[in-house]
């Protein structure tokens, strides 16, 4: 018998829009800010060294980046980087708060199909105003009948969530591209999981340890969902 | 017959802690870094103006206030500013993140007589992991039975968080400082409301014209406010 479904949720940076390159675009806009003090090929080690020190004070998002950026520029031009250069970070930032949406190949049409069936929720962790900017962008938000934006996507903030919206985690399942905040902690917590792999991953949501695959299943793009979905579960809605 | 409510929400900067008064503390510190580049006396609205314009980008909150200092620096100082300078308001920035949470008079006493007899809302406005680092440094957490942080305090959002919760806005009563973020819209959506002004409100949140008091009601302190509800209002747990 095929289990019991009632809303699925998603992950969006990386799985519903285009978000990693983004931030590895502004790394390369820093570097050529940064050419004239360092000979450095690239500066990610560096960027990833503050960001990671400066993640528990900041949490995840833009702001936050956009100060890391600024503090690894002060330190890898050993303090003679101009007010025009931070400047010049400043604006890579605020671009990157501005970006059009790019969203994913099939997203808009693997929503549509899922959406007639079933009831869909946007679970995302970053910073509230970022991410709600972002859906405003998306143009997807009237598929989502909930939208939770967290700060740590861990067992404990989803048991949260189920239990505020009176979600059995059995009868939920999350699609997300993130292992480890998408996929372990959901498997964790009892509901089911599909990982839909991006291409590029920030190195901060990169696993030592692979998952066993007994515990959840792994789709090539979100085109595929709708099918395995009908397949694999049977949708109610609550 | 009195009004009954089953749940109390509570505004939480400059309602339940000590909140303006740490800008306005980083400001000073901002002008002190400044006096050699400046003569002014206050930059109080230079700074404000950057604020503004960043909002609709930044939303609330010490990061984005961070990087509006950082911008108002190099405004101020003609691209003078040195990186060195930079990085210690980056300092003022992050020591901000990190201050113990300073307690309003009487906070803890009401919240213990209160959640005796009806369930607690704490509903902020903000930046989600300042926020939410806020409420685990204060040590109130224990006493809100739900904690909702949203980027802005308007009509829609609260009807979206009512909705969320199943809370009858008439059976609700909202406590805060400000008049135009936890007043206006909440009488505006039928919910009752206290406002309980604070010595230091920042500008953003004044309002040009007073409301008529006949909506809601005003205390002088919190510790005022369980004898205030006990004979005001009909206490329920939904």
């Amino acid at each position: 018998m095929k289990p019991e479904i009632d809303i699925i949720a998603f992950d969006a940076d990386d799985t519903l829009w285009v978000n990693e390159p983004f931030y590895q675009d502004a790394e390369r806009k820093l570097e050529e800010v940064l050419r004239r003090y360092i000979d450095v090929e690239q500066i990610t080690e560096d960027l990833y060294e503050v960001e990671s020190k400066n993640l528990s004070l900041f949490g995840y998002g833009t702001k936050g980046f956009t100060i890391s950026m600024i503090e690894t520029a002060i330190e890898l031009s050993v303090g003679k980087i101009t007010a025009g250069e931070i400047q010049e970070i400043i604006e890579i930032g605020k671009r990157m708060m501005q970006n059009p949406i790019e969203l994913l190949p099939g997203v808009r049409r693997a929503l549509t199909e899922l959406d007639q069936n079933v009831d869909l929720m946007l679970l995302t962790k970053g910073d509230l105003f970022d991410q709600e900017s972002k859906i405003a962008r998306s143009g997807l938000s009237h598929f989502f009948k909930y939208v939770e934006i967290v700060s740590e996507k861990d067992e404990p903030t989803y048991l949260g969530v189920f239990d505020k919206y009176h979600i059995k985690p059995a009868r939920l399942l999350m699609v997300g591209n993130s292992l480890k905040s998408d996929i372990l902690p959901i498997v964790g917590v009892g509901a089911h999981a599909v990982h839909i792999p991006c291409e590029t991953t920030w190195v901060h949501e990169k696993m030592a340890e692979p998952l066993s695959r007994k515990q959840h299943f792994e789709l090539g793009e979100i085109g595929e969902l709708p099918r395995f979905v009908e397949e694999t579960y049977q949708l109610e809605r609550a």
